[in-house]
């Protein structure tokens, strides 16, 4: 895992963005000033801020907000460099990438995608990528300054795979810094809970109904992993213990009743002829019974499930994304109607359901949500930070 | 809320609990050890020195250990103080009172209950909880130096009622102390993830099978609340859509099938006698098949909600506890096969499944343990805290 690493390392990235917190928050601060409200000691302070201002991270100004000059040692001013660049999001799609970047201010400073055939080899992947940064950051980005690169992939992250193995090596020779990689749905969930359908939600269950169905928890601020980085597979929840055989190997999931393909196959068995999303949504559009009796259908499973999720999980936020979301209030009326139906009463009016806002770069903004919340101020601190300790 | 407070209070905490990790660790250290380790700066840590000496839970110690002596100035080295309590857990449960302490170093110093008739007024209670303490503290802790009570009770946290909010002006006037509330099965669950069955887990699911059927999630080592306090309600579940009509106003629920009544009530209509689990435990053990078959079929109801749940959360362990899990193999054996025929393929063998180990006193050791996760050092941190700023 890319996310480890020691005590000693945790304790001075905590330190780093605490810095850097304060000068997001207050703009320009005195070394004095950022010790004070910091509480660090001046050694650890002077060290900090020698890194930072290495990286490119943070600049020096003087009072009146000029460079300082050579002649006596006026007070030293720090601030933030709004060229650096702070984090890049790239999620490796099955026929496209998607990329995002934000400065240190935390600013996005814009995003970018490009279809390919799903049989793109890895490399040229990567190199499509680097050339969508590329075309993002015209010269005035300063790449050397960025921390990290938060990667979105298809599929759960504990699978392993030449390819897995491959990416972040790649990525980490294009950088040259530290690659995170998650589930790109996981991802999209923890992007909505930031920008998205849920900003500023801390208890977030973010549905995908897509060509596959899954989605993310986002937990406390943070995205939920899991014991080995398999959660949020909410599509293979069992619905049908007599239903169809699903992908993984199951019996009536989730995903054989509401994913994309499953939708239209019922809507055809129906009587229907839509094609694709699209014709769902022109069927609807044109009143046809067809199409708003499956959708019914597929959204009474869906806020069973939801609702037994919310029992178990208690979001206060569920949002609903992918493809099928774009049929509407078709289908999340029913969903809403099935969620009331099945969730503990008390519960019933603090969950509010919406529909998925960030759309194709959700999750190329999840891997920046996720290099920004590697820091330990944001998610979870080791139990006893120390200097001195290598690992623990 | 007793958990909110400002980011000046939460940053002061961490670097308490900074400091009292230090020491918890190595043992005696002196002030310029403690500066180097912790990074804070000679002000904050006398500060916080002074803070925890004034409550008595660091006292200071002459380098060979004895008291300082008057003349001169050694260097001062300090230490934990083994007499000072840092955490009582009392769990008010429906019909008896358990209580646990823990010292400074994280110690389990010892624990108590006893039993009371269900309509013993709340009063009567707390002070069956003071007297419970006495007896474990026999003069030699000092309460003074006790940092907070966790406390369980019956029902959601969220539920609101003259006796949710007597219950910690009671408390704190008892024990002059910060009391933090939570439900007592979501305390067991951290308790067994701390200590118990899941001892280590980061991630674990627990489920109690009782008088009534919950259960709580321990999510990256920290409790789950959810967003309005409602999390762990596995007990309201929707398992059959045309099940019996469930005590919160829902139908077909978990507990309408998996609660001692319900698995009594099967077991009668099977043609089965026993009373109370220790009847159905004899009824195992005499051979008998409507005992056997009752089981069999609960379990397989169980396992597949645990299935549902592991796929969208990911726990490493799941840990059932309650009266019913003295059944033993014939009801988690069916449990773990319903388990593992829904759960994920690629996560099936990647949880375990495990009988609970605390018994009665697990809520009042998770109340401990929620005292000690209240650190920010060990939940979640505010996203910049900052001195100077009284709240957020």
């Amino acid at each position: 895992m890319q996310r480890r690493s020691g005590p000693l390392s945790q304790l001075r990235r905590g330190h780093e963005e605490l810095v850097l917190g304060l000068l997001r928050r207050h703009g320009p601060l005195s070394r004095g000033a950022l010790g004070t409200r910091s509480g660090l000691s001046r050694t650890t302070l002077h060290d900090i801020l020698g890194a930072l201002q290495a990286s490119g991270a943070v600049v020096t100004v003087a009072q009146d907000g000029t460079a300082p000059r050579g002649r006596g040692r006026p007070a030293e001013t720090l601030t933030l460099n709004p060229d650096a660049g702070q984090a890049i999001g790239i999620d490796f799609a099955r026929r496209a990438v998607h990329v995002a970047i934000v400065n240190v201010a935390h600013e996005v400073v814009g995003s970018a995608s490009e279809p390919h055939g799903a049989d793109l080899a890895l490399a040229d992947r990567v190199e499509l990528a680097e050339r969508l940064v590329g075309s993002l950051v015209e010269g005035t980005l300063r790449l050397g300054a960025l921390s990290a690169v938060g990667v979105g992939i298809v599929g759960p992250v504990a699978d392993s795979g030449a390819d897995r193995e491959d990416l972040p090596r790649l990525l980490r020779k294009r950088f040259g810094v530290p690659v995170l990689l998650d589930n790109n749905t996981r991802l999209a969930a923890l992007a909505e809970s930031i920008w998205g359908a849920a900003a500023g939600g801390q208890d977030v269950l973010y549905l995908r109904l897509s060509h596959g169905v899954g989605g993310g928890l986002v937990v406390g601020g943070a995205l939920h992993r899991g014991a080995h980085g398999l959660s949020g597979e909410f599509g293979h929840i069992t619905v049908d213990e007599n239903g169809a055989r699903c992908g993984c190997g199951g019996t009536g999931c989730l995903e054989t009743v509401a994913s994309v393909r499953a939708v239209l196959d019922a809507h055809r068995t129906a009587g229907g002829h839509a094609e694709d999303v699209a014709g769902l949504v022109a069927a609807l559009e044109a009143g046809e019974p067809a199409a708003r009796d499956v959708l019914r259908s597929v959204g009474t499973r869906v806020g069973a499930v939801l609702a037994a999720l919310c029992n178990a999980v208690g979001p206060g936020v569920i949002v609903v994304g992918g493809e099928l979301a774009e049929t509407g209030p078709a289908l999340l009326g029913p969903i809403e109607a099935a969620l009331s139906a099945h969730i503990l009463p008390i519960s019933r009016h603090k969950v509010s359901l919406r529909r998925a806002t960030l759309g194709d770069v959700g999750g190329a903004l999840g891997g920046i949500a996720l290099v920004l919340h590697e820091s330990p101020l944001l998610s979870h601190y080791p139990a006893e930070p120390e200097p001195g300790e290598e690992s623990p």
